[in-house]
């Protein structure tokens, strides 16, 4: 009844929607199988996208085709550049989203992208020959075949939901968990881990006294996570900040011999990260409150989601407990916190690319592989796309350095570091975070898009004329002078340094107590030449002034690495030659199938010295 | 965790979501319960409201002050005002809706209700004490105490999906089913039984070929349910018509050794009167086609429904069969159409109230009652809903009457005769049907609302003006004379008798070929007259005096019924004490517990000489 698919996607989550429109903007003959139509990108958890580190990824994505900035900014009811007080590597665009508008949107995109077919139903086997997957099997027992496969299965695998000592299967609340896959992979030799990660409950925003908590407004000048053209016409939301206090902790501890993660029964391992509340209690016992932040769930609806409060203690206890933070007295709640359990598999089985180093022409993306985050997941969503149609199509693979950007580091991190807990994505995990910013993310990434064929021409220029343009903007700076007169009385205003002798304003501009807007004040010359620039052009002008020379020791760094990176390794070395090698660096090394000298370098348990060893057999 | 509610409602579908509000806007503590507050009110078959008696149900649903006429008006996306060109008995209104934004509203509604909570969980007990329900206990172990409980689970009650040979558990497709509740419900003495109900697939419609199909616009000049102040803003949508044909009949025919419903593996009764298609080729087998709707899912989304071909043939052949209806050549499924089987309990242990006879304070709403449609549950949801709240707080029962309402036959057939199929409301089911338009719902159940205190005054005074300006009309046309010279020309081009003698526009209306719009144009006068009121008025002035003649010779029917009908019988009554009753008469009347000698003769089996031994005994 189906045709032979170029790609099956499995799964409507954040990485097969991204997956399946990638591959199927590119071409490739697209079904996507999901278990349930009505339920395609759900917000899992929280309904925010981006944030540190995250922001930066959706920008990515983004920057070269991707959807999930997109549909986040037409969802959008608050945005906020989180961290503008700090260095421009830090900051990190952040958005609340409509839940139910950000899952139509998705839905919305998937049903208008040629190429891509949809078909509700249960994958619960793949088609394998010859170590290579021809396509799938559902539930209602339909054998759909394709050139490749995309795995993104995220909470559902065998998935267990627990709330205090009460446990019942499930993917997600009040939806069933998959079963099948996990077996059948392990049967073929795949290494399953488990996991969990936890969400909180959610209230009736009805019945919490917003007057004493303290509120946070978007900002005021918008701002959106898409290069394209999008814009947000939903009424912006005010959120809300309150904080837990030592009644809130005594009360959380009085469920602990009912938590199921400190009694053992939950085994899998949750992320460190992103800490249910009896975690941090625990873990921080020294820390008297923990912030809580106040959430609409969407434009028009009066839910709430108290981000913080994550938890998998009995729902009396999470009722007892939450009604004792500030502006929660009289707390409804609609929904209990819960914790859920599913199966992942180990990310070192996988190559750069996202393809199963078992199964050729599989690939796995998203939380299967062990993340956290809808970012992330979309990510790896798109980079398995593109790659499951690359492959398919005798084209180049679709992978990302770690000097170019944060899915780089993403994807690197999983493949060869593994994890052993939600992986989720920090600046603090890229080396060369100052040159990933998500003001630059266009610039480091609409190329490649390019090249796949999923940024247009006209985009790719308009990012060249924004690169030029800011140019341009230096160039300027660094051709219009001040004397002394017509600056000091702005720079004693301005409590920087008065100057002896005309300056350029490139120069001032450097001083960190300077910023473009006020260069506008003391130049009129200047004020004119920029209003031919939009802001974000004469914003990437003042970062590249203000930062050139960090940017450049960092380019000068990744340089000096570039040699190990470059180096590649022929997939199929034999390491068994290298006598030399210690056991555990060969082990490694032939489990991980490194791609670079670089990629090696990271694994850990790899010795320093076994990597000279592998350098001076590759220069022979 | 929770105080005491007034009124617990189970079940977040069309019957849950009126009882919740209508017991929270009379006033009760109200709290709803259900399995996932992302799934409230979804519309689980076709996407769409009213039709023939059930559009009437939706306006007397709206007349008494429910809210489902006024979600299905703003989710309207095609409004049709069916039998138009039969007596206005017939009319009916339907919509063609969009799917999310109806559940969306009824969300929001929801939220928006003082009084009434929300909690997603899974009720599997309840709490009785002394034969009074007190309160319920749900899937997370938490023990809610209430005055009464709502039951609305729909089919979610030990729910079976059937595709094929294929069977997996299921409220609905991809939701998990409810267990526990039968179990228990038997328990306390209750009969539970099982019925099926199906849903055909839906298809992509970009995969379709509609230039072979008949377009079907709605209606120009829009209409709708609600006698409020409604309005979509959403884009009207087409739909189209095509139809099956021998070779979809021959290739279905192949399914129907693996059908699920042929090989006995689904126990449960279907719907006679909304037959799978495998069903509609059996029954009829001398029609050569059955009609088709082509009907869109919502405003943007490309989703399609197959109205007229619910089945639960294995996919494949659903797949082979679809292909061979013109139009749809190349047609992508989406979903598969499936069967589900639930379990339901025989509506017999109800009293008109929708109380159950044997625990107190306990109703049973929608189709748990065996019934099947979303106005059918919204209907007993309302009743349930209001007779809950009445009885916590000993206020007047509300029952409707056959005379007075559809939802008085649907209630009074359920309760009486139960049903051994899925009961759908029919206008040939409702004796007085001449009676029960859709346009006169206002007027009939307005004051019902009103003095349940879910109708404002000013509402109910708009139903007044309405009545009083109609009569208004009906006397300006038996005042307004029209002379030969003035009407004959006109009469003449409408192929209708001309007059000899001057006549009055009231009695040129009797005539079937003569409407307002015509007298308008043969008298300025009466068009001038009218311009003051509103369309509906004056369509209602039109009925009236059209078929005047006919609703007082119904009316004259009622009135002779009445005695029989308002013969009430004390519950109480002891049965046994007739020892000239028939042996089955007995038992019948022991177990419906009859609240009228009306509704004693329609329980079938009694006899009517038993009818007359009871009149006789009850006249003493
Ligand atoms: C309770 C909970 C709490 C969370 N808390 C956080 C948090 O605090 N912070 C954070 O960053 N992230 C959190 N997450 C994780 C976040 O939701 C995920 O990282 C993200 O949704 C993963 O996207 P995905 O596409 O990989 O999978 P998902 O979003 O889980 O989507 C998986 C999709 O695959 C479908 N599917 C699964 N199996 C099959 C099959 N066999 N056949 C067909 N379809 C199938 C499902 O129906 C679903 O549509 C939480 C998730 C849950 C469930
Ligand atoms: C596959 C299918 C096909 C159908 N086909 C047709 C058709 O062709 N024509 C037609 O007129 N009608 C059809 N229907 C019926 C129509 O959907 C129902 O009549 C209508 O939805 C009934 O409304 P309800 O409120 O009684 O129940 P539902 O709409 O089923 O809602 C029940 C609600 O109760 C919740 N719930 C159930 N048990 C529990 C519990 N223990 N605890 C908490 N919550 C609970 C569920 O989550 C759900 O929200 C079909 C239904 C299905 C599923």
């Amino acid at each position: 009844m189906f045709n032979k698919y170029d790609v099956i996607v499995v799964g409507g989550g954040h990485a097969g929607c991204e997956a399946a429109t990638a591959a199927a903007n590119l071409g490739s003959k697209t079904l996507l199988i999901t278990m349930n139509m009505g339920t395609i990108a759900q917000m899992s958890c929280n309904p925010a996208m981006g944030g540190v580190a995250k922001g930066q990824i959706l920008r990515e994505i983004d920057a070269m085709g991707g959807k999930s900035g997109i549909i986040a900014d037409v969802s959008t009811i608050q945005f906020r550049m989180l961290n503008r007080s700090k260095g421009p590597a830090m900051w990190s665009p952040r958005t609340q989203n409509d839940r139910m508008r950000f899952a139509e949107e998705w839905r919305l995109t998937l049903e208008q992208t040629p190429n891509l077919d949809i078909w509700q139903d249960m994958v619960n086997r793949l088609i394998i020959k010859d170590n290579k997957v021809c396509g799938v099997q559902t539930s209602l027992g339909v054998k759909i075949e394709s050139e490749s496969v995309v795995l993104t299965n995220g909470t559902f695998l065998n998935g267990i939901i627990h709330i205090g000592e009460k446990q019942m299967g499930g993917g997600r609340t009040g939806e069933k968990s998959a079963t099948g896959i996990t077996e059948h992979l392990v049967e073929l030799g795949f290494e399953a881990g488990r996991m969990k990660t936890g969400t909180p409950p959610r209230v009736d925003g009805r019945s919490l006294n917003y007057s004493v908590m303290e509120e946070q407004w978007g900002d005021t000048d918008g701002g959106k996570f898409s290069y394209t053209d999008t814009k947000t016409t939903l009424q912006q939301r005010c959120c809300w900040i309150t904080y837990t206090n030592d009644k809130v902790h005594e009360t959380l501890k009085e469920g602990f011999e009912k938590s199921p993660m400190f009694t053992g029964r939950i085994k899998g391992l949750g992320p460190r990260y992103c800490p249910s509340i009896e975690d941090k209690i625990n873990r921080f016992a020294e820390r008297e409150r923990h912030q809580i932040f106040v959430e609409p769930e969407g434009e028009k609806t009066v839910e709430i989601y108290v981000n913080g409060f994550s938890t998998s203690l009995p729902e009396d206890v999470q009722f007892k407990a939450i009604r004792l933070i500030p502006g929660f007295e009289n707390a409804k709640l609609y929904r209990p916190g819960y914790a859920i359990e599913y199966d992942y598999f180990p990310p070192q089985q996988l190559d750069l690319t996202l393809e199963t180093l078992l199964i050729k022409n599989l690939f796995f993306a998203g939380q299967i592989n062990g993340t956290t985050g809808y970012e992330e997941a979309a990510a790896q969503g798109f980079v398995a796309g593109v790659n499951a149609h690359q492959k398919v199509n005798d084209k180049h693979e679709l992978i990302l350095k770690r000097s170019e950007s944060y899915i780089g580091v993403l994807i690197d991190d999983l493949v060869t570091k593994g994890t052993e807990e939600p992986y989720r994505m920090f600046t603090s995990r890229a080396e060369h975070r100052l040159l990933l910013r998500q003001d630059n993310a266009d610039e480091r990434l609409s190329p490649i898009g390019y090249d796949l064929g999923l940024v247009s021409e006209e985009r790719l220029q308009k990012v060249k004329d924004k690169i030029s343009n800011a140019n341009a903007i230096i160039e300027k700076a660094k051709e219009i002078k001040l004397s002394t007169t017509e600056a000091n009385p702005f720079l004693e205003k301005l409590n920087t340094s008065t100057i002896t002798h005309g300056t350029k304003l490139y120069n001032l501009l450097t001083r960190p107590q300077i910023e473009v807007k006020d260069l506008r004040v003391m130049s009129s010359t200047f004020d004119t030449y920029l209003t031919q620039f939009d802001n974000e052009t004469i914003e990437q002008a003042e970062i590249k002034i203000k930062y050139e020379s960090y940017f450049d020791k960092e380019l000068e760094i990744v340089e000096k690495m570039k040699k190990m990176e470059d180096k590649e390794i022929n997939p199929n070395f034999d390491y068994n030659t290298l006598t030399s090698l210690s056991k555990e660096s060969r082990e490694k090394l032939i489990k991980i199938k490194p791609r670079t000298l670089g990629q090696a370098s990271r694994i850990s348990g790899v010795k320093p010295s076994d990597i000279t060893i592998l350098m001076v057999h590759m220069s022979k």
